[in-house]
């Protein structure tokens, strides 16, 4: 694995788009042996030629947290599971979101049976629309699932999908695959994972579970029908990683109802609003049932928490008591302790529901000292300035504010490690691949498969774009294809300079801007040039103007003028010179030559 | 407290200064009333008109972590306490650091009479160099904190700074303030809290501050003294905040050595290396005598770890036994059992000895299987992702990787919970001002001290560039100053335009830029428009070209060329409606009008 180690700066971009040289055929690429290829032994080559191994092909979700997306690859078959998106940060500044490159899937356009999802968070559907509008293939997941789909597919104007509702016990076929889905918990309902029937064997992804044995609704995972699966031989086994740093069990979703509850009662005579996922119904659902046992309406504040709710309840995934709903214009007239906001926004969304109400600007919730706020989320990595800055805010309005570094009013949807290890005893597979994790999370699980026996040879983790073959006589890195990111900005969809872009964008912010425009007329300069600077700092105490006015016209004077790119270059070079020596900056020069 | 809520999205700059009006003379500011104004007792205007109260002026600390700095006025006498920096955000891109903006010490110059360092830490020793260029006053700290503020000047080419070594029981006189240091523990050594005599009482300022009972080295802080000022009377204690939301007790630094102890020992036959604070010197010290204790010889990395190492030892802060230390460049003939390599980088900066082990682009030490890399420290808020980039390129090495959640081998430099309520105790102050954290943090504190019997009305949350004004009788606020934030960009300081640098660095980071070039002659528009772009993401499957150039034509045809900023501002308008309608986004577009 030493020849994948990114040796690029932080700034530069992730997930940089691998472009494999075409050689042709089915040629491979010897990569360097792993340093435990001594230790090999099940990796035997298969014996006839014209076996076609078995192909999973990783376009997203590993190295990651985001976007999954994994393609399963045997002879004129693939599928693929999941189709998630990720939101940019400041590496990516200014996108609105990022999703898998598909190329890969685009180029076996005639193999693609179908999209497997499942479950309906955005780091597994949030490409869904983006996918579909370059290939025409069914949607598989559950109702919930699919519903969600629906909201994103009508956004994007996409009213011809084909969907297929999966449930728990009844398989589908998908080319040679046969799929099944299996009941699992997650903090989203219709969570499933998929025990895949391949000519080589089963292949089971866990999807994103958690073992719940109480959940508020719904049923436990069903760890009958895994064990059962493990009986009868697993293949592969591909095991979701985001908690593996973690000791001991999640705690069961009944727990965040017990705390709500006390402290629904500690604040009876306060308004209440409390802030989570929309997605993660079930929550929803205890929150209505104790609004309901504590007499107060429930008032919904965010636009995703009307859509969730309504396709949640269409489809009785959750169910509201006629009249627990209130609209939120009539909270006004209404005394405090009789009111429960349920709002979007846990996650400090600059534009969401609480972050208005925290910023005052919220015209329907105006929050003050009789209010308590409840978060019921943990910050995702990344977002916890946002998160904490909302906190700060609604104390400043007088709020009390209460947030998982002080109760229990949150639990993970991902599995622990006890969790994971009952995972890999129930199944028992021949080999191994840790998913849905950064590099450190898909170690410490192969850490913990191997501290249960599965030997290291049987392992692999792999990176965004490998291609990995397994049959039933090893698992061995194959060819990488072509894969990473595709940046969603408006309508813009970057591809071909995706980090030239970036680049540009980050120099800008980093450095600011210098515009020098310079008129030529028959080979001649005529008139001024002109100097035009943004986001570039100046130290105030000095003037620069006249100097860099000097440099200008020297680059200027050192060249034929009537050469536009040479007298560009010149200039740009001159000014950074100067910039960076008397500055120690380094803003993008843009050199703009007028020719009249 | 209403008016302080900050009503901007979180994209805008953090502690943008507060400009306020100058009114002239000693005019109050009358405020709105707190909401617990009804309550208040204490709060009584002192007798005689000519008794000026006494000051705490805010200046940076407060409603953030970071950039400490608070002044203490009386009469004609004014005292800094610290004078740090923070480094900057994603909401201030691209610059080198953040010091506060001290105008009003500035513009009370003749009054200041020295600043009190409580540390070494940048958070409050980060801003000297920019404070001495301004104000040519004496800088006190022990003997630690003042070495790492000579490397600083030095830096800064700053020779002429006149220093007071502090040192626990020996107090100093500034003007009227009588300034008694306090030894407290800290990740740092030589940390104090101030013992503040003023005309009106004493002040205490616990600096940053933890109970460690059993430190590594030195003296555990020193309660015996703080009961004894606490008996003896103090009218204001200003407490840090930084870990209040923790319950229970910080554990004892021992607790690292002992971790550490037994992964050496688990370690036998690998190379180690340590990466931790370059400043927590008896951290260090513990790191070198377990080094010796195993055999190893310690190699130093990255050039703080040099700087701080040997400013320590020179003052007699850290002891190294003859033969411990080799150059780095000797680790290539030893064994890996046999060596021990400190670094810096445990915050994942980019340029640090550690990030460029883990980017396979440090030409001293390169990273392979055999390696056990120990992160002896936590991510500061925000450098997660830093972090956890070190850690994974590190893992992709096939390093093994020991970090916080895995093992005991950081503990904080802060007070838990159970700690403040032992120094509320011993101190038994009249008035309370929490310092030193976000406004969440400052809350907490309040509601802890509250919890001791303090009542509401005793106590007073701070903003930067608060004034409040204390005596016996009471503690109210007074008129603010001008406060916030100077940033620093190279050899440039940012001060009058900031916030307009900021918003076109984020702009421009966020959606790019248009650069748009017409010729005018004689009030004619002469050639063809120039249009260049930069970070802008066009849809790859459309042209854009042609109706760009339609819309700035028709922008040109319909005014008046000879009226260029009525002709750059109608370019702006035309196209950025243009852009915001076919592409959903809104570079900065700018319009260059060359006259000729």
């Amino acid at each position: 694995m030493e020849e994948k180690v990114n040796k690029r700066q932080p700034r530069r971009p992730m997930g940089k788009p691998v472009r494999v040289q075409k050689n042709g055929g089915d040629k491979k690429v010897i990569l360097k042996p792993r340093r435990d290829a001594g230790k090999r032994t099940g990796d035997k080559k298969p014996a006839g030629k014209k076996i076609k191994p078995l192909k999973i092909v990783f376009l997203g979700g590993v190295g990651e947290i985001g976007k999954n997306m994994t393609a399963i690859e045997c002879g004129e078959d693939i599928i693929v599971i999941d189709a998630g998106a990720i939101f940019p940060t400041d590496e990516t500044p200014g996108f609105d979101l990022i999703v898998p490159d598909v190329t890969y899937l685009v180029e076996n356009k005639k193999k693609v049976r179908g999209l497997v999802l499942t479950h309906g968070h955005e780091d597994h559907i949030g490409g869904v629309p983006y996918l579909l509008k370059e290939l025409k293939i069914p949607v598989a997941g559950t109702k919930l699932t699919l519903a969600l789909v629906d909201n994103k597919l009508r956004e994007h104007r996409i009213n011809d999908a084909k969907e297929i509702v999966l449930t728990p016990g009844h398989p589908v076929q998908m080319g040679c695959f046969k799929i099944r889905p299996v009941n699992v918990n997650h903090s989203i309902a219709g969570s499933l994972a998929l025990a895949i029937e391949t000519p080589y064997g089963t292949v089971f992804h866990s999807g994103d579970f958690k073992i719940d044995l109480t959940p508020v609704a719904g049923d436990p995972i069903d760890l009958k029908t895994i064990s059962d699966i493990g009986a009868s031989g697993v293949l592969l086994y591909m095991g979701e990683s985001t908690n593996i740093e973690r000791a001991g069990y999640t705690m069961s979703e009944t727990v965040v109802g017990n705390t709500l509850d006390r402290l629904f009662e500690e604040n009876a005579g306060r308004r209440i609003i409390v802030a989570t996922f929309a997605s993660n119904v079930h929550r929803l659902q205890q929150i209505i049932d104790l609004a309901v046992k504590h007499k107060r309406k429930v008032a919904l504040s965010g636009r995703s928490m009307h859509n969730v709710l309504e396709a949640a309840e269409k489809i009785g995934e959750v169910r509201i008591p006629d009249g627990a709903l209130i609209d939120i214009s009539k909270i006004k007239n209404m005394r405090d302790g009789e009111i429960l906001v349920v709002s979007t926004g846990s996650q400090g969304e600059p534009m969401s529901a609480l972050t208005r109400m925290a910023n005052g600007e919220n015209s329907q919730v105006t929050v003050g000292k009789n209010d308590t706020v409840i978060i019921s989320a943990t910050p995702i990595p990344g977002n916890e300035k946002l998160v904490y800055r909302v906190i700060n805010n609604l104390y400043r309005l007088g709020a009390e504010v209460v947030y998982e570094s002080l109760e229990n009013i949150h639990v993970s949807g991902h599995a622990c490690r006890e969790e994971h290890k009952i995972m890999h005893r129930l199944l028992k597979p021949k080999y191994f691949i840790p998913v849905h994790g950064e590099y450190r999370h898909l170690k410490k699980h192969l850490q913990l498969a191997n501290g249960l026996g599965m030997p290291e040879n049987k392992m692999i983790i792999p990176e965004i774009g490998n291609c990995i073959e397994v049959t039933q006589h090893g698992l061995r890195r194959g060819e990488s294809v072509q894969a990473g990111s595709r940046l969603i900005d408006g309508e813009g969809i970057e591809d071909e300079n995706q980090s030239m872009v970036i680049e540009d964008r980050i120099q800008l912010s980093e450095e600011g801007l210098f515009i020098v425009t310079v008129a030529v007329s028959g080979g001649e300069v005529v008139g001024e040039p002109s100097i035009d600077s943004r986001g570039f700092v100046f130290d105030f105490h000095r003037d620069y103007n006249k100097e860099i006015r000097e440099v200008i016209m020297r680059a200027i004077d050192s060249c034929n003028p009537a050469h536009t790119d040479e007298l560009k270059r010149q200039i740009k070079r001159n000014l950074r010179n100067y910039l960076m020596k008397k500055t120690r900056q380094s803003p993008m020069i843009v050199p703009v030559v007028v020719e009249i």
